[in-house]
């Protein structure tokens, strides 16, 4: 994290967090306590897992430090919840975090009110290195509100009865888009400067955003707007799927394997059309939106078929604040950058130093975000990653050249 | 299934469907939604499978084919709670029964109160095809009454927090028994008839268990009781797990490759002792009670080591009714008798024919019942069947030997 | 084995000896270097691994345990060829064996001639104990001898350019045979002693095989002849391996994920009839051969289809010298006997005790033996095991039914 | 490839096509029928089939299409030594390259005689194009040297017996070297032109070489010399293996699941030393030479545990001319740099363009070369690339740091 001065006052502080952590429960309320114990695949975890999961981070990166007498709300719960942190101690194995009917929904939820009361009547005290740890967990318990609709999107994807998690929510990758422009954004390349400034006031970043640092771009053009369903489904018509020339190595091996042939969620309808399993339910798929649920190797492999490229991230972000459209808020994007580390890159001090660094191999950045993320969350500096065959998330493109 | 001569009256069919019934759900009564959703491994089910399968059996291979009129709950659950008929149409795969957080238990137990008030109603017109049908029906509830319990053992076992199923509820083979008798009962061989009489009027078998016919014994002794967990700590201790020339080519491979040294469910005690997870929760192991959750390959190592070897099933059988100890209500008992199919062997007509026939490869044969039992589900000519890896059951050993 | 008095003179075994060997070099000598070590999956082992593990069996068993001043042709043999004989000491892994490209094939061969010398020296000092263990190592040796003929097929199948081992050999199985008869052969039943009598002078058993003991069975008719492959093609026509209900579960669940749909190394000619791989290349099938390479699951359902059943083991010893043509020397038929030790087995003393016993969980007897079965080596009580899934041997069926 | 203009003369490109050929033939010379034949693990091809290939190559990209009449050695080869090109049709899959016992090695020799007798024959007749091709099979060749020599190495290590390829053959790696330099050498960032220049008369490059381009690096310096094997005991000693916190995420997974605890071919001798295994047989691991056979995990573990980081790729290119003491020809570089397209990359034109653009994700770039890397194969510009979990080539590493 690394976030720099942390200058908002206790009560803008506690106002925030308030809010960020109703957000979360605001998300799980449509669940039931089945629904949030589930397990749908090792890549997912559980609702309630992602709900005591965010709050042990403030209990044990926050609480436990900086409060003398501050009691844990179960010590058990520390197995059970700490995600990847080695320094935290032994956990329970990923792969078995569906395995957990105990403790309930309820408990869980009783385990927050613990943790926000002990959080509120200790705001006052905490100084600017918990201050900091606080807007650090505000912004992990965001990326885990975004991965808690995905993990539901994919475990209700497995039940055949396919159940509707809100019938009323919006989605915007899902229906119809007013036209987004079309061409190219040109740029001249050269010298540009990216990543988050440390200087900069009042502003989070996580720690692998920086050094802000100068990157030499040759000239090249990104896609105005993101590719299209129907421009997508146009790539299935025209063989894209059982195009060996058009994949990676790697790409091809995975599409061979799991015999994949078109996004994930997406169906067949008996007329021939597109449907796509959505947290709305099963839906006709709306031409003009953008295309999501891709893995990066559909998306290299789109990109090749198109005649274009993936961007790298540096392009993107020399770019996203100008004229591209939908660089936020609708999906994220595939950049052909694999996640490493920022010339100058130093790991955040103590255990949440390992909260990015450690991921830095076999993974692509994404940026901008979806409609899905959090208002407040991302940024023009933002990195987020995944495996390269990894299409849970609400993944989509835009294309790039040189010029 | 093939039972004889269905003779109760409408009242007492009918009283006894009540009863079963209501078991299922008195057992399911300590879970919540949460616990009665989640599937620990392939080889078990959801509880809230367990509820809707067993009235799925009503429903499909009684209601639809006896009443007209009769309306099915919901038409997606012959996908969902379909076991394995082939006869019955496609079906959801066994290993993803833990994806369904809905239908909801509530939803669940619904179903359970659609079926038993139309099995009700109609029971009065049931002949004798759906009378048997009906009797089948409760005996493979029985059935998912034991599996439910054993499931969701394993299922508590796979959190680290060690749910406790029911604080109360009695576990003979987890207490120290009664001395249960020393020795060898023996047999002087020749022509036994085993296997379930046709002609019994009112009895129900299995059709797995018929014809009954002759088989020609050669002498030999079974032990009086079953081997206890002081035993078995004994053959630990002794290196039984250790010592190669003790195993079966392929339960030595499966002890190298699954790092197998003790019954599942044990741990060592910090004094070195052992204890034993339970449906009561974790307990210490009492010595003078049988040994419990062993695979067969366990069993039969165990007996090389004693200087003995398992029953054949009809040994067990022709000797059952006499001298022996803890035949029934204690534990299941490996025989070294392959599950195969009786000379003259039939399977049931109809969809239910697949209920025994198709499970005659690779598994072996065990005899008696277990404490879980329903009462009045077993009897001496019963035959349970299980791989010879799997131990999640409640089963033990009674040696044998030559004479 | 655990063979009764062995009465032959030294120089009758001598000759036996010299014989058997011979012919195992007999066998190898159309391959080159690199076809005798490649092993082409866990079930195989290379030729030259072949050679060398009978060699080591008379070097390990009887010569290091007779003669004194015995000298090991290689210490480090003892660890590469080695096969399962916990006893013997630690061995290389199985899966392993054909990541012996040294020794070479001749070193092997001059391996076996060291062996064969020192075994003709030493051959008239043997008592009845080692002459006995030079018995049990022929007919060991003769094993390997059908396992090398099964093994080079499988090897050369999996070569697209598909070798030809010998294109001269005798294949009797892949030519029409001369009518065998139709019908049935019918046994009242009653009962029946089987298994090898230790008392018959001068004849040779594997200790699975004893003691011979009294069996009762029911009424019974096994068909006259073996199946032949237009019958098998009939099965294939009418949908038999598409059809659930014909199968075994587990069958099924293997025919479903490994896309079986043909006995093995059969493929479809152009003109839509089959070919199958032999040890004389790719020829057509003969339709009125037996079927081979066929599975324990493919012989119950195609028994299923035809309305039949697979014999049991003391059937099939009942009747095969009396009118049961292609009895011997055909292929290998599937039981539905279960391989699991005779009432009152004991295994061979010593570390050959190994032999058998040690295999008795999950296998299934055949009976009779295969054109590649060394002339000399099977006989009525001969008991061969395979898994229900293995089907690389010569390997085909004939029907039973209970009258 | 895309090399520039090839302005050698005929007899020069042939001197040279000659001498490349011959050098893979004394490298396989010590290897029998059977060393040749066997594929040791899914990443390792036997030697047999990288004769084969590489001659493939020839007919296939040049003979085949350069001259009018010639005529294939085996038609059936195609589909064996086909190695990944598509664009070139079906061929046998990568983990089936060991069960090729046929063709013999006597035969892939002749088969390179043949081809060699043609390209010998057409070689006055090429023009531009088919020269660049000629030129591209010949460090194709190369690089199949090297992989021989590694999978050689494997496969004998796999081998109980442990072979020697050539106890005379010179093996820089693993002897003590002389004093390499210490400490850093610094470079103060700023734009670098780094890649193949196209105008680089009569230099031969990879398309993934190229285009040259500029990059801006920030201030850093890498370490004089690469890191000893003693210098990796101190890692080993110090704990390095069991220390998660040092360990990228997938790096840590992969030594749980491995159980990684030393560099491949690296086994405790009975004093506690260590030995290594090596093309010369099992020897004593030499404290001053570079330490080889690491995957890029450990690579980046070691890294961190000397408060360093590992290269980036450019940072390399940019100073190997330079102060670096083996740079070259000694062992392989991992640097932090994934493989990725250049900006302006494009793939080569035809059925070659398959050679390096399709396997840009997942892996991580080499620098440098090897001792066994052919002379004149390697350059300033050459980019290796493996998966970050492989180690059986002759992989090191140099430590990088900021400043």
């Amino acid at each position: 994290m690394t976030a720099t001065r942390m200058q908002r006052s206790t009560d803008a502080l506690l106002q925030r967090y308030t809010g960020v952590r109703a957000d979360s429960q605001r998300l799980a309320a449509p669940l039931s306590d089945a629904d949030a114990t589930v397990q749908s695949m090792e890549d997912t975890s559980p609702a309630k897992w992602h709900l005591a999961h965010t709050s042990w981070f403030f209990e044990t990166f926050v609480l436990s430090d900086a409060v003398a007498d501050y009691t844990v709300f179960d010590p058990g719960f520390a197995y059970l919840f700490n995600s990847y942190y080695e320094a935290a101690g032994p956990r329970h194995r990923r792969g078995g975090r569906g395995m957990l009917s105990r403790p309930s929904l309820q408990r869980v939820l009783d385990y927050r009110a613990h943790v926000d009361e002990a959080m509120a009547a200790a705001m006052p005290i905490f100084g600017e290195k918990h201050r900091a740890l606080v807007e650090l967990g505000l912004h992990h318990e965001q990326q885990h509100q975004e991965l808690l609709l995905t993990d539901i999107l994919h475990l209700f994807s497995q039940n055949p009865i396919e159940p509707v998690y809100d019938r009323t929510i919006s989605l915007p990758v899902a229906v119809s888009e007013q036209d987004a422009g079309t061409g190219w954004i040109a740029h001249d390349g050269g010298i540009v400067r990216i990543g988050h400034e440390e200087a900069a006031a009042d502003a989070f970043a996580f720690d692998c955003e920086m050094p802000a640092h100068a990157v030499l771009l040759q000239p090249f053009a990104l896609g105005a707007r993101l590719i299209t369903n129907a421009e997508w489904a146009a790539f299935i018509d025209d063989g894209g799927y059982r195009s060996p020339a058009l994949w990676l190595s790697d790409g091809w091996a995975w599409v061979a394997r799991e015999g994949i042939d078109a996004p994930l969620y997406w169906a067949r309808a008996d007329d021939g059309g597109w449907t796509q399993f959505t947290l709305r339910g099963r839906r006709r798929v709306a031409p003009d939106a953008p295309v999501t649920h891709i893995s990066y190797f559909e998306a290299d492999a789109f990109a090749t078929w198109a005649g274009a490229r993936l961007p790298r991230e540096a392009e993107w972000e020399a770019l996203c604040n100008h004229q591209l459209s939908q660089a936020f808020d609708t999906c994220w994007q595939w950049t052909q950058s694999a996640y490493a580390a920022y010339p100058g890159f130093r790991p955040a001090a103590g255990a949440v130093g390992e909260y990015n660094g450690k991921f830095m191999s076999g993974q692509y950045v994404l940026r901008g975000s979806s409609w899905a993320t959090p208002q407040g969350h991302a940024r023009a500096t933002y990195r987020n990653f995944f495996y390269p065959h990894q299409r849970w998330q609400f993944t989509g493109l835009r294309l790039a050249r040189d010029i």
